[in-house]
């Protein structure tokens, strides 16, 4: 019988609680896969422990602090000490990812943090090593619950965005501070570790553009319904004009896509490549059990064998004006040739209308029109002559439209 | 710089030539993910290469012959000669899994098979690596694209199973000899393999009850729809009372259910287990490159590092009598009286109607009913009686439906 794997905590909230029971749980099957037992060594908590002396009592250590300070000393210190280091950290990856690996693959050991994308659904794991070899062309989905969640009580309940929000905290969907997930840096975060690992590439949280979702107005989503779309915040990663576009946006999705039906705080992602057309995983995004699950998972892989740390094969530029369709809301006043207007300013600017929807008049007439693929730059100049016109009641609303449609 | 990893190709059918296509293109991924370069060094053809040979020269076998007759014995050859081996042959591993990992556990080389469940899509690794120490309640899905395919058809076209049947040979998404695919082996192999990966017990083939879909009618697919029905191959292997379930069938889905979208000649698996809520992977179920590609991802990870290979923990008794939910499709008499019948049969055996159509009269009257789960014991007693009375028109039609409604 081999010596238990010991295996130091840090961090003690939800996860780590839930982690910790796990490892009392489930310590006859982790044995039964790995051949070793795993065993708590020590925690850390805020007001607790030393995290020298854990550090020398462990062979791995797990980090669930969260945040970049003190996680960073603390994971840096624990890979040069030869530990192998398993994290549901996004931000401290998405940050500090180079310095990470480097530290990783100096010292020998594995770096792992399949939770800290996607919580238990199994997405890092999937392009790390299924795909390993794969020439991954696109990577792109729902990988922030919170805000998946918001958006579907609005589009159901017809609720505003303020509204759901409360409901969503009291649910425990959203934190007391919840400016990270809905103002889109979570899903930022993530989607530039999911750009890394798929295009080996040194992707961190400033090459990523992203915009949340608290501009969302309930209207928007019921003018979209009738055109057959729904809102998501979406992340997109992928090769576009020999280099990376990664981005975060909320967009419109028509309902053929795969991902229009991902409701609540699920979870969803898909990659593309020409070798595989395409996998889409999904599950819940987040929740203590689950996301300890996910780590579980990683320390019965490194309890396992070895594996190879992520190393960067080529630096990608990264580009920002990109093309995209775009949703625009206008608040007009009811007279005639504003929608001439309009179209006039479009055209000259080579933006093609594919639907509108016009409605009311007097003092609440609307125009909502869904535009065919244009340079992004081409649709801000539209709009930048739009918002200024005389019979424009307020400032326009632009969202993003995933142009393919599913059937 | 590393000698060349040197794998020996059994079989050269549309996969093979796909995966030694891929070797060859993405070397250079291959060997910046696992620090080895790939090579083939031979090539066993049914009627060119020499397999000793082959195997003296390989480090790695990958077996793509399919069947069992030679592939277990060359796969067995090879393990024992301490070779790894990657295979994509479900009824190898389904039929002969024991005996295969014993051999590499032995001999400590690794068995790796991704490619025999769902194509691309990496059932397998999750279940396998992922959640190694997670006990998982069931496993469930699509797992074999020539019948989703068909039964896809069916229900947009109306077409009868025999001439979608011809229109999927043509498309290259039936066989010549579809006989596995529509009869429900192909599937029931998959589920065996995906059951003792999830359960830990030695589950083979002769375990799984299955069914096919050749005795479905265009009109039962026609009716189901009107109760928002949509029907598909299901696999299903659960844990139930404290034994194992493992079974192929085909089964309506209700309309909100995540498997029901997913159309044509795609796989789409489910997970389930307490600590994961769910977990859900779809995409290509074959097709060359796919295949090819799930191929290679094993090579990758064979390089990569050590893998513990499959071990039974325990022997799960087969459960057979298992509670089901019943579309039931009856072509009767146009006479009175004859609901009374069939609803009284139904009561004394315990069974309960969840929603009726009634269509047609004279020579054409039918009675389609959808019943609530009942022990498929009681329901086949019911059907029993019902089947001689003397207003039945034709033999009574039944299917199981998936009683969970998801909204």
């Amino acid at each position: 019988m081999s010596a238990p794997a010991k295996i130091g905590l840090l961090g003690y909230g939800t996860v780590g609680a839930a982690f910790a029971a796990q490892v009392a749980e489930r310590a006859d099957a982790v044995e039964a896969a790995s051949g070793r037992r795993p065993e708590i060594a020590g925690v850390l908590r805020r007001t607790e422990g030393d995290f020298g002396e854990i550090l020398a009592g462990s062979e791995i250590v797990v980090e669930l602090i969260g945040g970049t300070d003190p996680a960073r000393d603390h994971v840096l210190e624990a890979l040069r000490a030869g530990k192998h280091v398993v994290t549901a950290n996004k931000q401290l990856v998405a940050q500090h990812g180079d310095e990470l690996f480097a530290a990783a693959r100096e010292a020998g050991v594995q770096l792992r943090f399949e939770a800290a994308v996607a919580g238990v659904v199994p997405v890092i794991r999937v392009i790390q090593e299924s795909l390993a070899a794969t020439e991954i062309t696109k990577v792109f989905g729902i990988v922030n619950g919170t805000t998946n969640f918001i958006l579907s009580e609005m589009a159901s309940t017809g609720a505003s965005y303020a509204d759901i929000l409360a409901r969503a905290k009291d649910l425990g969907y959203a934190e007391a501070d919840p400016t990270e997930d809905v103002g889109g840096a979570d899903a930022a975060a993530k989607m530039a570790i999911l750009a890394r690992l798929a295009f080996h590439s040194p992707v961190s949280l400033a090459d990523v553009t992203y915009e949340g979702i608290t501009e969302i107005q309930p209207d928007d989503i019921a003018y979209a319904r009738e055109l057959g779309l729904s809102l998501k915040l979406l992340g997109v990663a992928e090769r576009l004009d020999g280099g990376l576009s990664v981005r975060v946006f909320p967009c419109f999705l028509y309902s053929g896509h795969p991902l229009a039906p991902v409701s609540g705080p699920f979870n969803a992602v898909m990659v593309e490549a020409p070798a595989i057309t395409e996998i889409t995983m999904s599950g819940p995004g987040a929740g203590g059990t689950e996301t300890a699950t996910a780590v579980l998972g990683d320390v019965v892989s490194i309890l396992s064998g070895d594996a190879p740390v992520h190393e960067v094969r080529e630096t990608l530029p990264i580009v920002r004006d990109i093309e995209s369709s775009f949703y625009l809301h206008l608040e007009v006043a009811d007279e005639p040739g504003v929608l001439a207007r309009i179209a006039d300013i479009l055209g000259r600017n080579s933006i093609s209308v594919r639907s509108v929807v016009q409605r009311g008049h007097r003092d609440d007439a609307r125009l909502v029109m869904v535009m065919h693929r244009c340079a992004e730059s081409q649709f801000s100049s539209a709009l930048a002559e739009i918002a200024p016109l005389e019979f424009m009641r307020a400032a326009p609303r632009a969202i993003r439209v995933m142009e393919e449609e599913f059937t």
